[in-house]
């Protein structure tokens, strides 16, 4: 890993070549998305209109909500129509600007999509600036500072409010959302338990990020060792994955548990791109026994409270009470086959394309 | 329907009987309970020890938790082991005392069990004084003014939050609770959308109790109907079935909205006393699209504030405001074979049976 702020080398280069690559939606993925499901296209650069700027992405993150923006349904988003330019939230330099908000050469962040290039007025595609910090390498915006540690930190704090003593339980506790998550419930004083999917992840967790304990949902019996694990009950349960783990938990939490609903991992890659999905846990019934709350949220409905966060996350890292893993995925062209690891199970930490 | 206070008439008599008339749990049943799922048996009546009431039960409350009490399984109360008396909440009056809070003559409430007398330290049973009032009669506490009110008020008022305007669902819509929670959403300022299981049903909810739509779920699309009736979606879910209603209303929920966990009738009667349940909503992904909330609660937690719900529903019921429906079957007998009307969708409003 080694990130170096990189605003302006190839900014003369790409200006001069005019040419905008991209990857749009070609049709919906059945199951697991694949390169054939986009397709490759290489327009002229669109030129800003008024009010609006011209950003060059630097960086684009991939993570699970990518398949989710991939259905015929609208989710919190719209739905992509086919043939659209493949949604993704990127960092990027404003080259021109009409919009005084947003000035040439400055650092943004928003869902300027899986190109080289963007136009946008800002607001359509929540756009934001980044302060100029010379001690931050850009592409940690987008995750430990960006969506990523956003949802990490508004997701425990605000919906699941957890106090010193209390068990966490957090499922893809070695992605780049759930390693932060386990690491922010240890500051507070949480005993934390994570499920991953592999040994090296289980061990990565435990010893380089401070968690309780690890859970390999894909070798060992998640019921029973989260039983062996959570010896006092479960009081918060973050939860990026729904399915049998979600039942799994939904039997052993404590009276007034918390159940943050961030992601559903287990339902993304649904077949035919509509929801014939596979069924909920059927012990709902036990949120009532155990007068618990099941809660969803959105980080983009946080946006007013972002600089809270990166301030404190910014902090805890600076200090080295967190830790945090970026892996770097090089060239555009590739970022299709980079997004079957975030499934697949080879991925910790976030993944980022590098444009080349 | 009508109630006289029988405080006092029967009691000479029946003390001189000393026979205590009881139902007790012989089997965990197989889907429906049926009155061979229990034993009918007749004992001395016990004897108050120190700290300890005798009670005469006058009231025994009828609804769906009865049969969630007879699972194998401890639930929000620890299950009852085979051969002990049928747990259920009944109103009586105290015939001996050697507890200072609970003075001979006075009416009670508690869960003193499907049997003619018992003997309670108060704590162990939920037992609460109900202040005498000649307007009210004796089974009105039970139901309107007791737990079925309870659950309503704080399940729709604490949990749901409801705003004028808003679209309040309500399964169950011509039970005990969800008769009185629609009424109140009512008084909220909420268009309220009842589902129920019969057209008479239907009829009553709108017609009688001023419902803005009623669903007859055993004869009509709920989807499609929910979606005709919910034209701005819905705000306000009071689940207590579960099951395909739940997740149909996932698919309509606004942002923000409030899921409340009162129960799951779809999910009460399951095969041979054991958690072998139906699947659940597979669309729990909505939590998070929708921000959306679903939050279980317990009607006895709110026990220190059952006073400021008396007053209110009290208030709107001697007002007008509000209708209640209490229906009455003779004879402690009677109570396995009374039980069945709960889930058959041949009762409205409240059951009690009425010692005789």
């Amino acid at each position: 890993m080694s990130f170096s702020p990189e605003i302006g080398i190839k900014q003369g280069r790409e200006a001069t070549m005019r040419i905008n690559r991209q990857w749009r939606i070609a049709r919906r993925p059945a199951g697991l998305a694949r390169e054939s499901d986009f397709e490759w296209r290489e327009d002229p650069v669109p030129a800003p209109g008024p009010g609006q700027v011209l950003i060059r992405n630097q960086y684009l993150l991939l993570n699970p909500t990518n398949r989710v923006w991939m259905r015929q349904e609208d989710t919190y988003l719209p739905a992509q129509p086919l043939g659209s330019v493949m949604r993704g939230f990127t960092i990027g330099v404003v080259e021109q600007s009409r919009n005084a908000a947003f000035p040439e050469g400055s650092l943004v962040t928003g869902a300027l999509g899986w190109q080289d290039f963007a136009v946008t007025d800002g607001a359509s595609d929540f756009l934001i600036p980044i302060p100029e910090n010379s001690e931050i390498s850009t592409a940690l915006h987008l995750g430990l500072l960006g969506h990523g540690g956003m949802t990490a930190y508004f997701g425990l704090l605000d919906i699941g409010k957890p106090r010193g003593g209390e068990t966490l339980v957090v499922s893809s506790a070695a992605g780049g959302v759930g390693s932060l998550v386990g690491q922010i419930g240890k500051l507070y004083g949480c005993r934390v338990v994570g499920i991953t999917g592999s040994d090296e992840k289980c061990r990565w967790i435990v010893e380089n990020l401070g968690f309780d304990a690890a859970i390999n949902h894909r070798s060992e019996p998640v019921f029973k060792r989260l039983k062996d694990h959570c010896p006092r009950g479960i009081d918060i349960y973050f939860d990026n994955v729904g399915g049998n783990t979600l039942e799994d938990v939904l039997n052993l939490i404590n009276d007034r548990a918390r159940l943050i609903v961030c992601g559903m991992l287990a339902l993304y890659n649904d077949v035919g791109g509509s929801l014939t999905l596979p069924a909920g846990p059927n012990n709902l019934l036990n949120l009532m026994v155990r007068r618990a709350r099941m809660e969803g949220f959105l980080v983009l409905d946080y946006r007013d409270r972002f600089e809270e966060a990166v301030e404190a996350i910014l902090g805890w890292y600076q200090a080295g009470k967190i830790r945090y893993r970026l892996n770097i995925v090089e060239g555009l062209r590739n970022a299709p086959h980079a997004m079957t690891r975030v499934f697949n199970g080879s991925n910790s930490g976030n993944l980022v394309v590098k444009m080349s």
